[in-house]
């Protein structure tokens, strides 16, 4: 079963007719609808469940590790809410339609609706994590994992602490994060807003354009430094100068204490007290990082500014060499072009698709919903979409001969002859038994089958044991137990007395190891 | 930390600028904005949220226990795929706004995206379950547990079997969720479409008047027969001949086999084949429900008509004591109109409040989305939010002591003097050791600390161990690991060696239970 290509389905006659008195559609679709979901999601099918729920509860636990609670806020959220939150992506967010009452949004993040609940809830100290759907209307790039609506995966410590104290563990779960879902080769790039917003001001960079300026330089990612500079001239009104100046800064990365070190020796900085104040933490991170043994990890990256207007501090974004942008963008977006399939909407698809988890400080956010009482808040959120893509490919060859059911002993009936039953009600017991003894059992839904095709579904549900009823032995008080997957079809199994049977099966599991959840975490945790 | 009652914050300027620009609010509402969630939605607060995981992964459990695997659609569908799905309650769905694109809406249930699913991806058998929110546009009753936004937590079969078999287990299943909560105070009403209908023409019913018939039938749990009868003769156009003649029927309820014996002595239904064909797998279905020890549990009651228009068999739905209607409704709706609080927002929420669970077999649902290829269905919903409620009501006693964090050690360091670091990043690495080895750790998020509100902090967190630093101890190599929570403070604690540290707190902590998720689980076993 594959959820990932839809098949177009003409629509019975009662909503093509609905169809056509909306009358907005295309011709070919006034006649019948495709049998799809809306654009930019998809079905998740039962196989990506299993890895997809490995994924989200290696993550919890992390988080639990850490003194994490979860919680929960509603989809949607009043549209006040989200208002002036997201600078230029605002336009993504999706309304609910007006059909009387409150105005409101689908949620854009999870961290605007954190800092509601922080506020609503009057809550002075929380590290809680959020593992829930998002929304955006961007254009979706199915194959690298950008869709309309996608899971986060998020972990945000609120409360006033020590400089740099929840910012540093908020890395340490990052790298650990990572590593536990078997993701080795990655590097975390961390800058300072206060000393990104004191660059751009020593440089020349007047106050109300220091947000625009910062965007600017955010698409360094992904644009080379000539772009960017155009972008900050022609478009943007700096002088060539101020944009040179930035140049020289921006181009910087290393270690933290690398960095730290050119920064320090900046003539241009050391009158600038907000880059000081940065420079500072910055050095209190380092020792931090240290203590965590996460510093080889961590690149102090001068050109890294993150799109969103509410950061105030520590800012960071962790890329693999799979999410890096491929050096020959250009050649794969002709590429794409040629494939010309449904599923390739955008060919920008392989251009750059970003970071694997991301986060930062903000301190201000809360204080928006609350009457200015301020609650600092630093968080990190995993790109698990992504990170599902990267481990699906990396566990592609075990994948085929996964089973996404759990089933571990098939209940089944051998008999024959004119007053055979088929043991149907006999089957249901048996299996009541066990599953009230914490065993997963099936049997054929089916008052009669033969060996065979009871023997075809219990290889398909991937069950290891076999208990049989035979017609003459089970009115006996005896069952037959099997052990299956061992290509010994002729292998009779072992006849056992019918009130023994719970701990005999049980016994028999023992030897096995979990279902193929525990396989996949054992895969990615190996790989 | 309650989050029932959100706390009304005045906007900031921005966001209240914003309204008044909009234009389109009360008075009250110009200046500023409820901080709160939308209306028939709330936040889950961090307690309720690790009740609510114990009954997901309890009936999740469940689920895989019987073969079942878990998928995911997205929260909104293509807006024709609900159109004609849902009856009168269509008006209750969400639309999203017409930003250009397609046409979509929130999901009302997760039994048409289901049915989608299952065309979409031309499945022919498969057991899944799906534990996702739907969405209504209803009157909230928040403290009834009627939400806008809510859970539902589905298991469903698709495939061509015999008769009752896949109906039966789910039955067995049902019983089995509800027990495994901890509740067992609950009937299970069935009844069949087959013979509701076959009464329903026998008695004089037109075959186009026989839905509606059928929903005013449906309202019997909360309406006297009298206004029920009104209903069909005044509203709904039927004779009283043929009222009085179908209420004759509907009054009937006991076990299968009672109500199967009314049925087959019925003159009337003697020639209705429809009939027949029903009390024929009602009887079939006696006997399995035997064979899975669930038949007291059942009562096949004839005025159980459940409203959705898409079921074609066997229809149930359990109720228990606490969500039986009240006696004296009047009397508690009277009451509910005198708090005048935000949260009673319909006194209708005293009335009753219906099922905890609910499903039954749909045979043509998947048939609509695929060109008439039928695949029968047939599923159960459980009701988890009024599950919760009862659940938690049931552990008020215990709620106050839990924690919802589930840390283990507390990291701690004593010292004092003018030297005195706190060693803080000492505290870090001794943290990421017990990280590594999956303990959860937490510690003070200050450079210094005293040793009252690392204690202080410790006793909040719910934490079982202390490992404290001290000034002198931790350079020569030693640690000590504290019990808590024994009240006794003046207990030093065993001084150990930091090499050693792991294993003993392992050692420790191994004689502990699991964390407060198992505790509410025992609790919720042991009720």
């Amino acid at each position: 079963m594959s959820t990932e290509a839809s098949q177009p389905v003409a629509a019975p006659a009662a909503a093509a007719a609905q169809n056509a008195k909306q009358g907005k559609k295309s011709k070919k679709q006034e006649s019948q609808f495709l049998l799809k979901t809306p654009k930019g999601t998809k079905d998740w099918s039962d196989k990506d469940m299993v890895l997809r729920e490995v994924i989200f509860s290696t993550l919890g636990n992390l988080f639990k590790k850490h003194g994490g609670v979860t919680i929960d806020t509603p989809v949607f959220e009043l549209r006040e809410i989200l208002t002036g939150k997201y600078g230029e992506d605002s336009k993504l967010i999706y309304n609910l339609e007006d059909q009387g009452g409150e105005l409101t949004s689908l949620r854009y993040d999870l961290t605007v609706p954190f800092a509601r609940f922080v506020a609503c809830n009057s809550i002075s100290a929380i590290k809680r994590y959020h593992i829930a759907k998002v929304y955006r209307r961007d254009q979706p790039a199915m194959t690298k994992g950008r869709m309309r609506e996608f899971y986060q995966c998020d972990f945000d410590m609120a409360g006033s602490y020590d400089v740099m104290v929840p910012d540093s563990e908020i890395l340490a779960i990052l790298c650990e994060g990572l590593t536990s879902l078997g993701i080795n080769d990655f590097k975390v790039k961390l800058n300072h807003r206060k000393i990104l917003d004191g660059i751009f001001k020593a440089c020349g960079v007047q106050d109300e354009d220091v947000r625009k300026i910062s965007s600017a330089v955010d698409k360094l990612d992904k644009s080379p430094w000539e772009a960017v500079k155009k972008e900050m001239t022609v478009e943007k009104g700096q002088s060539e100068e101020v944009a040179d100046k930035i140049g020289e800064f921006v181009k910087v990365s290393g270690s933290i204490r690398e960095t730290l070190e050119f920064l320090s020796s900046s003539e241009l900085l050391k009158t600038n007290e907000s880059a000081q104040k940065g420079i500072e933490e910055m050095a209190v991170l380092a020792d931090y990082a240290e203590a965590f043994g996460i510093a080889d990890f961590l690149s102090f990256d001068l050109s890294l500014a993150r799109g969103l207007d509410y950061y105030t501090g520590l800012i960071y974004e962790a890329v693999t060499a799979a999410s890096a942008p491929p050096k020959n963008a250009e050649e794969l977006k002709a590429k794409a072009k040629k494939q010309e399939t449904a599923e390739v909407e955008d060919a920008s698809e392989y251009v750059g698709v970003g970071s694997i988890a991301a986060g930062g400080r903000y301190d201000n956010l809360v204080g928006m919903f609350s009457n200015g009482k301020s609650i600092p808040c630093v968080g990190i959120s995993f790109g698990v979409e992504r990170i599902f893509s990267i481990i699906k490919a990396r566990a592609a060859k075990e994948w085929e001969s996964l089973s996404a059911s759990q089933t571990d002993v098939y209940v089944m009936a051998f008999g024959g002859g004119p007053d055979w039953t088929g043991f149907l009600p006999q089957r249901m017991a048996v299996a009541k038994q066990l599953w009230e003894a914490g065993i997963s059992s099936e049997y054929v839904y089916k008052a009669k089958a033969n060996p065979r095709k009871q023997f075809d579904a219990a290889q398909k549900s991937g069950a290891k044991l076999a208990v049989i009823l035979g017609k003459e032995e089970y009115p006996d008080g005896k069952l037959r137990v099997k052990t299956l997957g061992q290509g010994d079809d002729s292998n009779e199994g072992e006849l056992v007395d019918v009130k023994d049977i719970v701990s005999i099966v049980k016994e028999k599991l023992s030897s096995y190891n979990g279902g193929d959840a525990d396989l996949l975490t054992r895969l990615v945790k190996n790989l």
